[in-house]
């Protein structure tokens, strides 16, 4: 799901080396999968990381290079029908349940599908691209971030289907630091209005602006996520057999699915495992809770007696907090404790950590309006049934963080690194 | 769907009359159908005019008299099961999707039943209840007010499905008066920190409170509603054709539904039919378009370069319409067009004619806080993928009509009298 | 469903009585029920009592009436788009499912509607129809007798969905006689070329015949009915639990469906009980089991380490069995057992007390061909994916019984009157 | 679905070379396949290239290996949940919808599997295994005969789903002959007392038994297979559009699925082409018409005015055609137009050109019994809701074919290569 880009400023070596250093994060991300792994599609909401390295490839080659280099000859006339998205402006395209059925081309071909318009791009902007394309491609690239961490939670979402639990990166487990957490502080906030929304400095997506003003009430704001161990003592509760904790829409997912623990837990001789990137581990009870739905983040924070933010909320103490050095590596997959992180009594774990459920619904901000054409086919046809993430997870590409973004996921996803952080009135 | 009140204020004897206006007219609306015709359930979404007549009898006997007379002997034991609704506090229920196989008890034994309890109900009221039942009671008549609007129209749901397209009232039509609306007028209205939710004065029910500011920005609102005129001019420009205009789900919907004009609407010799409570009669082209979807009519509102409103910005301009006179009737039952209301250049239309989809989500409002025991099981656990509407429909009783009522229903329900109104930035 | 007759033997004047008799059992069929009992479809493979005596009198309004009588006035025109069943040949006809949203015309009306045109039928065949005219009335009849049996298994469905358990008739149990059944006796039956199937003597449907050799093998066939202590048996040894005694697709259904017990079984308090036409009542150990599907009555016959017989089998030994006096009231309404048939060592229960599956699936006897024109359309098309069963139930009316007679049902199918009766290799 | 043997009459040096034989076969089926092809599941009907590998791997390993090789070391653990098909006695296994979502194992460790498990069933033969383990190999080694066929069968349908239409082998068409078929000729047989099943020399499957007796009356039987030119003749006509040629299930799927030709072809500009294991290739009209379920041979077949034949009269006839010089290789792969085969006069086309659905649903034989044990859990428990096929394909294996062989599919199946043969009533 890419998204306009509400500002350019960007000059074009910077761009070009932004290209470069995305382009080559997403080889880097392919490497360890076979050309199996790579190729089947485990649920219709995931696509196959063939698909992603292709799709954001074919995005360079139909919004840049197609309209801009005259003498461009792309690499394969059918992989426009293929690997298009949800572009209904830029034609027929394979049907999204049935990108897995995609055995050919194989990845070593989208690889070198990738190095041909890599090729393309590179020269386009060597030869000192203007503003429209610099914006494009900065778009592009951005576009791409998106697609890896979607390749990740994608891959994780097959290989859990395998019953031998396979590892995407070296298994060893992380040093799990102290088993249990610090205790959760809540910070208190003043009311009032605040300003919310993307300024137009450095890239940012349509729906993250216009900056406005918007009020908020006072209210506090825990110092940390809630964590696996908070989450164990939900269950034991009885958290999910309490219909009166839930939304009437949860509550009847929790029927029809069965639902009685995070995505990925298993349990094991009485013991909860996670299925994780580095295969199944065991669940550390001092880390952020993830891969749960909105329904399940609601309902806790019911069982709480307390309440997700708003994402105005969010947005407002996030501002003030330090993103630096929180996510250096984009890599590191897996949520750390918060005692890893900066010192206790300061609003932590905001960045790079989970993305937090916020209780509202995805919608556009006052004044918003979606471009014209193509590239305009966005975040604006989602603004429904959709609830508003914050904060980005440790599979989020460390530059693709920023105060404003919106993530969007339907209240019953939970295959992404989604967790919470709770809230309460003042 | 009940809702807990904001306050009471009403003395006993009002609450009396009030209890007894209520009931009676439940048992008009039920007049006209036969045993069959009040216990068939049409799809899930719908309700048996039977089990409307019996469930609210149930809240009565279960909330008001169980807890309240001690020798009261229920009516028949099987009721609590067969006509609970979904409160899981109080006990196992009968499936929603089974309501429509109870042929028996049939329709005569259900007056009974409503007789047996509106006799107990009196005599408890004449006694002089407190302040704590007539709360109660009071609910239970708005709790009724509510099923009435659902029992006709889940009544023109069922009617239909029959091909014979049978009628509920008088199969005349409404004299038509003019063929054409008058032009739609954008009236503006300034931004700024404005006061919306119930106040406390009078009934409301829960998720209409608490009272509290919101800030809105200048805009401009329709001063009436869109038109079947309008609506044809939509159709005839493929506005069901073209996906750009849709949001995502909308546009699923319309491939899966096959959707190509509002709900009731069909087609002889060349001419649009659509299906009323009077049997099925020709679309009137200067009449409110009604039973379009929350879909809909967003795609309607982008195709004519608008939006919808927002409930904050609807009820800030509704909060200052005279409500008098404009449904004196409370069954007209069909949707009048505009020159028949107050004079053009006013706000026209804001009460009683049809449900007008916002473009908000349901949520709750800041502060808002479910209350504690079976009767608060409600509004809030519907939080969740839902649009609010506002305004009350022609099958909405009119005492149950005020500016600060949220209805809400998921942007794909078209059974209820539903249509809009157009509203622009400043 | 209805058949092609293969002969017509019988005179006017007795098909005069023939047609009386059976409409008049028809309309007291339909005394007991309520306009809704009439009017609900409890489920896709049942429909409405009402739609069955309607539709058996659009029989004979369409193949009988109207092309045989000039001025012949059709009671209501739009019935005949309403109450079609399947006939592909005779025009557009009111989807299956929604036979149930019906709620007008009413019970009243449908009686009306069957008065209009017994008076016009009746006419006819006082004139002396000719022999055309009288095979199509005796079809009808036989048509008729088939909804009767129809249309009592459709209102036991509805009734079981109805949490009261309400009686179609007289509530009191009938009274039970021992409690326990004879103990069961295999009677040998020699092998070679038999004769089966309708030699055209007296009426039958068109998949009767045409009579035709078959070579069975040496076999021996149980004396009577398995009944529902020996069921209990099957159960208690976990017959529901063990994969291998059911065929794959019957497997797949108990896991999808939870079967555990027949049908209308259910637990109360440790015993059982199961709805019936008088409403809920214990079950009888020494009556016959009923309400089991083919893939049910697969299995207890595996786990009983022997096999359902072929209708080859059946029917050469029920050619040689006395129907007489088994079913004198076609109305009982309930299979008995055994002891209080004919004396034991003889085969027992073959007419009239449940329908008995056999292993054989409905396929076209040798030289079997459709007849031409809208009455063909029948038998024929249903020869894929059901299984025989022979014998007649305490549903079907007496004069519709006949060695020769072959009924089916898809294996999976538990709302008829169907129970088994074992056999083995010799 | 393998089978249980009805017999075992070869020398252990023979099986040894079967064995060697088949197993090469299988490799060499697998060699044109890339990691993914070989992993990816198309619909859960079939399964992944890698499954079937597998499976029949696993089968000697189980049944084989693992009770007669004392200190035999399974080559992974994990495998036996992985590549158990369906043998409930065998414990738990992998559910069969998700076959596709086993990314590792890679296709070079099932090929090192095979070789692991080879090495030991060769060295167990070598040491002169006794009768029992020989029934058993040779058994393994048909079972794996028919999964070479599904092999084929699930790649080719995997093929179709890629827009590409990738060929599993070269893609350059054979060379067509003639364009037109010879004219079909009826060959009349005499009714009678005849013989079929097998008689226990050499292997056959359980089902294929016990010989019988069985009577059949004289009929014709087309000396050829129906043609794609004929198809086109039934399309052309009407054939998919006129529901009295239709079984009424086959209508229904006709409605909800759209067929409108065979499954397999498409239309491109004007002419019809076909996915086929070399690609997308013009339709060849003098070819037989395959990928048509029984739904549709038997509305053909009605549409002719004739039937289809039943088993036991293919197979009266098929025993006195001869098979030899038919199908020398195992992997044309390409059903052949008849006038290559065996001169005009003579029933043609009998074995190893397409699957012939009869009219016989797939059924046990009179004294049919399963076997005890794993092995026995077999093809009797698909005796319902299936159509027997006979003759084999151009994909089964050339030794894998035989006048008694019973294949048998679902009657809406289309994607294994079946096609059919008209008879008729003498």
């Amino acid at each position: 799901m890419p998204a306009l880009p509400l500002s350019d400023s960007r000059p074009s070596p910077a761009i070009a080396d932004l290209f470069r250093r995305v382009r080559q994060d997403s080889v880097s991300l392919g490497k360890p999968l076979s050309d199996a792994d790579a190729t089947v599609q485990s649920m219709p909401d995931a696509s196959p990381a063939k698909w992603h390295l292709a799709h954001t490839t074919w995005f360079f080659e139909t919004m840049v290079l197609a309209p801009n280099v005259s003498d461009y000859r792309p690499f394969d006339q059918s992989f426009n029908y293929l690997f298009n998205s949800y572009y209904e402006t830029v034609g027929e395209r394979h049907p999204r349940p049935k990108r897995g059925m995609i055995t050919r081309p194989d990845l070593a071909t989208i690889f070198a599908y990738r190095e041909h318009v890599d090729a393309a791009v590179e020269a386009l902007l060597e030869q000192g691209a203007g503003e429209e394309i610099s914006t494009l491609v900065e778009l592009g690239c951005h576009h791409e971030q998106q697609h890896q961490e979607l390749l990740l939670t994608d891959i994780l979402h097959l290989f859990a289907q395998n019953p031998l639990r396979p590892a995407y990166k070296d298994p060893q487990p992380l040093a799990v630091g102290a088993s249990e957490a610090d205790p959760v502080q809540y910070k208190s906030f003043e009311g009032g209005i605040v300003e919310i929304g993307h300024d137009g400095q450095g890239f940012a997506f349509d729906s993250e602006g216009p900056r406005h003003r918007t009020l908020i009430e006072p209210f506090r704001l825990a110092d940390r996520l809630v964590t696996n161990g908070e989450w164990m003592e939900f269950m034991a509760d009885g958290g999910y057999r309490d219909p009166l904790l839930w939304l009437s829409a949860g509550w009847a997912t929790i029927l029809t699915e069965g639902w009685d623990r995070p995505f990925y837990w298993e349990e094991r001789d009485g013991e909860h495992f996670t299925m994780t990137l580095r295969g199944a581990q065991p669940v550390d009870p001092a880390a952020p809770v993830t891969h749960v739905s909105y329904f399940e983040a609601d309902a806790f924070a019911t069982w709480a007696g307390r309440r997700l933010p708003s994402e105005a909320e969010w947005e407002h103490v996030a501002a003030s907090c330090p993103m630096a050095g929180n996510f250096a590596d984009s890599g590191h997959l897996r949520p750390r404790p918060a005692q890893n992180a900066a010192g206790a009594g300061e609003i932590r774990q905001m960045f790079g950590d989970v993305w937090e459920w916020t209780r509202s619904p995805f919608a556009p901000y006052p004044r918003f309006k979606p471009v014209e054409g193509a590239v305009g086919e966005y975040n604006g046809k989602f603004m429904c049934g959709q609830f508003v993430l914050r904060g980005g997870s440790c599979a989020t590409p460390g530059g693709h963080i920023r105060p404003t973004y919106r993530n969007f996921f339907p209240p019953d996803a939970r295959w992404q690194f989604s967790g919470l952080r709770l809230a309460e009135d003042a």
